[in-house]
C-alpha cells in the first residue's frame, strides 16, 4: 500500500457528496455540491469533474496522489462499462458515460457501482461489519435497498440484481403489490411508505384506544417516525404495526442467515433511526426463522455510519 | 494446467464412490465400495486409504500422478482442520481427522467439504451449470440440501452454514415443524418425506375421487414418487399436493434468486426426478415471486449429472 488517497462520491438526488480518504479509510476532507438534475441531468457529470478539480488544486494535490474515485450511484449500474441508466431521480433516462466523462475530465481512475452495493461496502469497512468478509447490509428508506458482500467479494449476480433485499418475497399470497409489479415483496410493508401503509391498514380494523388511531382518523399525515415515536410511548396499534413490520422483517432477514450465514445483517437508512427498538424486534423473529447453526453465528446490528456510509463505500472502489 | 489427474470421493452412509479425473473433469475411471459404519464409523478412513491405494497400483499410477483427492461428506465440516463431526449416517458422533488420515495413507494432497457443496461444484462445473460464476444448488431428497457458488466462489458464510437451502423458512406461521427446531423449513413440505407428509395432510381433508386418496384411506404406504406419478396421471388429490409443494419451492428459490441473481438454480435430488412436471410447476410461482431483472435473467433447470455430481465437485476441490 502506497501513500496515494482514494477519492469517494456519492451520487444523489438531492446532493452530491465528496470526500478524500486514506487507503486505511480515514476521512480527510469532506464536501458536497447540490445536484443540478436540470436538462436531463446532463449537468451532473460536468458537475463532478468541476468539483473534483477545483478541490484537488485548492488541497494542492494532484491526479498523480490518488489510487483512484469510486462513485455510488441510484439507476442501473453497468460495473464493468462505468455507465448508468435509468435513475429517475436524477432525471437520467438514457444512458450515461460516468467512467469516460470522469476519468478523461480528472485523469484519475474511477470505478462505479450502485448507491446500495456501496453503502454495503462503507458499512461493512469502516461500519458495524467490522470488515468481515461476510456481512449483508440492508437500508429501510423511502425504499428498501441492501448488499451481500461473502467471502469477501460484493456479489452481483449475473444482471447485477444481486442484494435486492427490497424484493424478497415475504408475503406472496395476501402481500401488496409493489412497484416492480409483484406482490408481497419486504419494500412494501418495510421502508418507511410501507410502514405507512401497513398503519393506514391496521388501523382500519383496530378498535381501542391509540392515539395513533386518532390522529388518522383526524385525516393528519402521519410518517414511519411518528408510528414509531408512538409505539415507544405504548400506543398500542402503533406496537401492533411495529411488530407485524418487525415480523416480516425479521424473516426476510432469517432467510438471508439461512442462505448466507454471514457474521453481521446490518440495518441502515432512515427506518433504522429506532434503533434498538426496531433491533430488538426484528432479532426476535430473526431468531425464531434461523435454523440453529444461523441462529448461534449470524447477528443482527444497526448501521453505525450513517451518512459517511456511501462516500466511504464509494472510496473502497477505488482500492482495487 | 499439467497433466496431473484428480481423484474424487463420495462418502455417503451406504457406498463410497471414487473416480479418476482429468483436470478438465472428465471421468477416467470409477469404483465403489460398502460403507462400513460399524464400529463408530472407524473403520471408514482405513478403507477409503486402501481402496485408493489398491487401484493406484491396479493402475500403474504413483501419487506423484495426482493433484490431490477431494472429498464429499455428511456432517459438519471444518473445511480448514480437514475434519468431521456429527455424520450420524456413518456413525461418526466424534471428530474424525479425514485430512490427517488420507494425507498420510496416501501421499496425496487432500480438500473435504460437505456433500451438498460438493455436488452444488459438480453439476456446476461439468452438469446444468455451464460452469458459470454464479450457480445455486438445490438437492431434493431425503432431507434438501444445497450449495451456493457466486462470483466463482462456493460460498461458506461464518460458520459453515451457507447455502442451507433446506432450512430456507417458508411458512413461518403454520408450517411444519422441523428437525432442526423451527417452523416452516423448505425441507419439511419439499423432500421425499416432506412431499409424503404435505400428502397425508391434505387427503385428510379431500373429498373427492382420487387413487392416491383410496391408497392412503387403505393405509398403503405411499412415497413422493407415487404421489408425483398419480398427479401426472390427472389425480386431484395428488395434483394439489403437487401445487403446494412446487408453491413453497417456486417461493423459496424466487427468494435465493432475488438476493443472488444467479444465472442458473440447479434442482437435483430424488424428488426432481420428476422432471419437467417439476420444473414447469416451481418455474410459475419462481416467476410470479421474482422482480423482473431476476426474472428475466435467473433460470431455473434440472440437475444433469445424478449420481456424479458428488465425485465430480469433489474432484474439483483437488483444483485448487
Amino acid at each position: 500500500m502506497n501513500n496515494q488517497k482514494l477519492i469517494g462520491v456519492d451520487l444523489g438526488g438531492t446532493t452530491i457528496k465528496f470526500a478524500i480518504l486514506t487507503q486505511a479509510g480515514d476521512i480527510q476532507q469532506r464536501w458536497s455540491i447540490d445536484t443540478n438534475i436540470l436538462d436531463e441531468g446532463s449537468h451532473i457529470l460536468p458537475d463532478i469533474v468541476t468539483s473534483i478539480n477545483e478541490h484537488l488544486k485548492l488541497y494542492n494535490m494532484s491526479p498523480a496522489d490518488f489510487a483512484g474515485i469510486g462513485m455510488g450511484s441510484p439507476g442501473s449500474v453497468d460495473i464493468k462499462a462505468g455507465t448508468v441508466i435509468g435513475a429517475y431521480n436524477l432525471n437520467w433516462k438514457t444512458l450515461q458515460q460516468a467512467k469516460k466523462v470522469i476519468e478523461s475530465g480528472t485523469k484519475i481512475p474511477f470505478n462505479i457501482d450502485n448507491d446500495a452495493n456501496v453503502a454495503a461496502l462503507g458499512e461493512r469497512w469502516k461500519g458495524a461489519g467490522e470488515n468481515d468478509p461476510d456481512v449483508t447490509f440492508v437500508t429501510l428508506g423511502t425504499g428498501v435497498g441492501g448488499g451481500i458482500i461473502a467471502d469477501g467479494e460484493l456479489l452481483h449476480g449475473v444482471a447485477g440484481s444481486a442484494g435486492e433485499l427490497g424484493h424478497v418475497t415475504v408475503d406472496p399470497v395476501n402481500g401488496y403489490l409493489c412497484t416492480c409489479g409483484k406482490r408481497g415483496c419486504l419494500e412494501t410493508v418495510a421502508s418507511a411508505t410501507g410502514v405507512v401503509r401497513v398503519a393506514r391498514d391496521m388501523a382500519e380494523e383496530f378498535a381501542g384506544d391509540s392515539k395513533l388511531k386518532q390522529t388518522l382518523d383526524d385525516g393528519d399525515e402521519i410518517s414511519s417516525k411518528i408510528v414509531f415515536d408512538l409505539a415507544k410511548d405504548g400506543d398500542r396499534l402503533a406496537l401492533m404495526i411495529v411488530d407485524r413490520v418487525c415480523f416480516y422483517l425479521g424473516l426476510a432477514l432469517a432467510n438471508v442467515g439461512n442462505l448466507l450465514n454471514p457474521k453481521f445483517i446490518v440495518i441502515g437508512g432512515g427506518v433504522s433511526a429506532a434503533g434498538d427498538f426496531l433491533l430488538k424486534r426484528v432479532d426476535k423473529y430473526f431468531k425464531e426463522n434461523t435454523f440453529p447453526n444461523v441462529r448461534e453465528t449470524t447477528r443482527l446490528r444497526l448501521a453505525t455510519l450513517g451518512n459517511t456510509a456511501g462516500v466511504i463505500g464509494a472510496a473502497s472502489l477505488a482500492l482495487k
